[in-house]
């Protein structure tokens, strides 16, 4: 077995991990990140592209906000679609604030990068990862890589390994509190390198189910339809999918559809969870490891840049000697989990069919767009969830 | 058979009928109230206490606004408990507006004293009401009283005899459209001469299930508790109230609580319904007969002086000419009741227990309540409901 030493172990090389990784390099503070899968793995996931401005901030905090800069598209505002008449929630006149859209691959890509070349050590393909005395104030980390056994020490390890790692299932039982909604439907996504119908994300409300029009760039689109949980991708060829898409537009927007060859489909469930609480002795839960939000409003990767903002900052203060930080981290960070589960679930509810639900249900859908279209007040309150709740 | 004639004839002495025929009898419209049960029945209802600007400016309107401004409450704000946390939302501070504690029993006693002053007709205890001929421009109405059938011809008829009432189930069942929402729970209410622990109406959410504090004046206090809908009355004595009453308060309400014995006591089931179009040839339905909604909030009696302000107005114009208030009477009305059953239905849902729901639920709530006292613009959307919108 061969033993090594950081101060912070993180595992999980998503851009939770890799963002608190350039973080704690920041502030001086060693790391090494255990990945199961492989770069390409992890770079070939499909995600969120919507980054509200506490994650720019934090990205250019750690260095790696250049490229996001530059190519990133500013959005002032989003398109929501209900009954066929668009409504555009002005993010920018109601809260002075923005949201930038560049995809969660470019992000992880970028810190991906900005780790290599700063050096810092990440252990792709990490196999059997397992953590151990984390209620000591020596807990370690093992794992056997490229077939010989490997124990790394540390001070603190970083459990950022999404919601089917490691990390949380190495909290007691008796410890962790779970709550979990599970929607009766999936998205069904196609990526596609073709003009998006809009630089502005439009969430679409309509009978035959929920839409959304995405994008990554200006030259490719991010779509969804809501499907049902039982469809399976092999199903749904390209032209089922444009059709299906069109059909829940509103003409304005149908107009502008261009339509090409998908790059990726796929089907994704839609989950709201949360684990308490967030540390348990010497291991923190970040992202998608404690909690899940339905993709509604994009808050995942968000929510997950705010966890490692305030880890961060709490591991800093220890090294410079004040463990407050470190004390209050599972409390600060689910707060503001809780008020982001809550927008999630909100705007889903708002916006799909659900197929238990009766008529009453649509109408209370209905009329709280017709609610919000004609108050500023209700307007600001969606509008300041989007652009992201202060930390 | 005695045949009479009226202009408007209105159907139920409820505060939408009376409050209608007051506002007709300002613009020199005649009408005739016919009412199933008693004065003394109708005034034995014990209904919702809080009035929005709006109602209490009809009233005014009505010359009946005397005493409900020398003895009604003035509220600037009510509050929110959650988990023991006072919350109040000042709803003058936000929305410039306030409302009027003053029990629908006192709003239709004022009415019915007026109409009887005016010498207008009231014919109380009119057995068989049924309507006829509502989609000719000749509508007339059936009844008997004292045992002699009578008919009444009109130009047209309000439907204000509430949710179980005949005018609704006159419209053909092909043209009707009816949504509804049963909750699963009811409120037992008390009424006792006790000073009010709260002149600021509080609203409960607690785990042992929701509680209002509400009052009808300086010395007389409304409080409910949520209860099974399997409760019986019988089984609950006042100690067994005032126990439970007191068990879901915080402490600083708690302190305050005066018992004493009750005057009325009931369980009432919450409901969400509504009945489309508001209009169907010559008939109008205005209030209960058209919706219900949770008593969460305090709408049904806003509602229904909404809908009769509209309706008052619309006929108006059709006598100076004008079909353009009639035809659109239905989907104004509309379009503000459905907002109001947005509200209801939402603050229902965020101070009850759900039997069925689970802790993910629970947390929701509580994440809207924190949300809720950290963010002005969502304190905003809730007072701006509060205190009426717009009509």
């Amino acid at each position: 077995m061969s033993v090594s030493r950081t101060q912070v172990a993180i595992v999980g090389a998503g851009p939770a991990g890799l963002l608190l990784g350039a973080l704690l390099a920041k502030a001086g503070i060693a790391s090494v990140i255990l990945e199961q899968r492989s770069a390409e793995y992890v770079l070939g996931r499909i995600r969120a592209g919507v980054l509200e401005q506490i994650a720019v901030d934090l990205l250019d905090e750690a260095g790696v906000g250049a490229r996001l800069h530059r190519e990133g598209l500013v959005d002032d505002g989003f398109l929501l679609v209900f009954g066929g008449r668009v409504q555009r929630i002005d993010l920018h006149a109601l809260t002075g604030k923005r949201v930038v859209v560049y995809g969660q691959t470019e992000v992880t890509r970028d810190l991906m990068d900005h780790r290599a070349g700063a050096g810092l050590p990440t252990v792709y393909e990490a196999e059997d990862v397992a953590l151990h005395d984390i209620e000591s104030g020596r807990p370690w980390i093992s794992y056997r890589k490229d077939g010989v056994e490997q124990r790394l020490d540390c001070d603190f390890i970083a459990g950022c390994d999404g919601f089917h790692g490691v990390s949380r299932t190495s909290i007691p039982a008796s410890v962790l509190r779970t709550f979990e909604k599970v929607y009766p439907f999936g998205w069904l996504g196609l990526l596609a390198d073709v003009a998006p119908i809009s630089h502005e994300i439009a969430y679409v409300n309509h009978t035959r189910g929920f839409a959304l029009a995405s994008l990554r760039s200006p030259t490719r689109s991010r779509y969804y339809v809501q499907c049902a949980l039982s469809d399976r991708v092999e199903d749904w060829s390209d032209d089922a999918f444009w059709a299906e898409f069109r059909a829940r537009l509103p003409d304005e927007l149908a107009a502008k559809l261009v339509t090409g060859p998908s790059i990726e489909k796929s089907i994704a469930p839609l989950r709201s969870f949360v684990a308490e609480p967030m540390r348990h002795g010497r291991l923190f839960l970040a992202g998608d490891a404690a909690h899940i939000v339905p993709p509604t409003g994009a808050k995942g990767l968000n929510l997950a840049a705010g966890d490692v903002g305030l880890l961060a900052q709490a591991l800093a203060e220890h090294y410079r000697g004040s463990d407050a930080g470190i004390d209050d981290y599972s409390r600060r960070a689910l707060a503001r989990v809780w008020k982001a589960e809550r927008f999630s679930w909100w705007f889903t509810t708002m916006m799909h069919r659900f197929p238990d639900e009766g008529e009453f249900a649509e109408r209370m859908q209905r009329a709280e767009l017709d609610y919000l279209t004609s108050s500023r007040a209700m307007q600001t309150a969606v509008a300041e969830n989007y652009v992201g709740l202060p930390l």
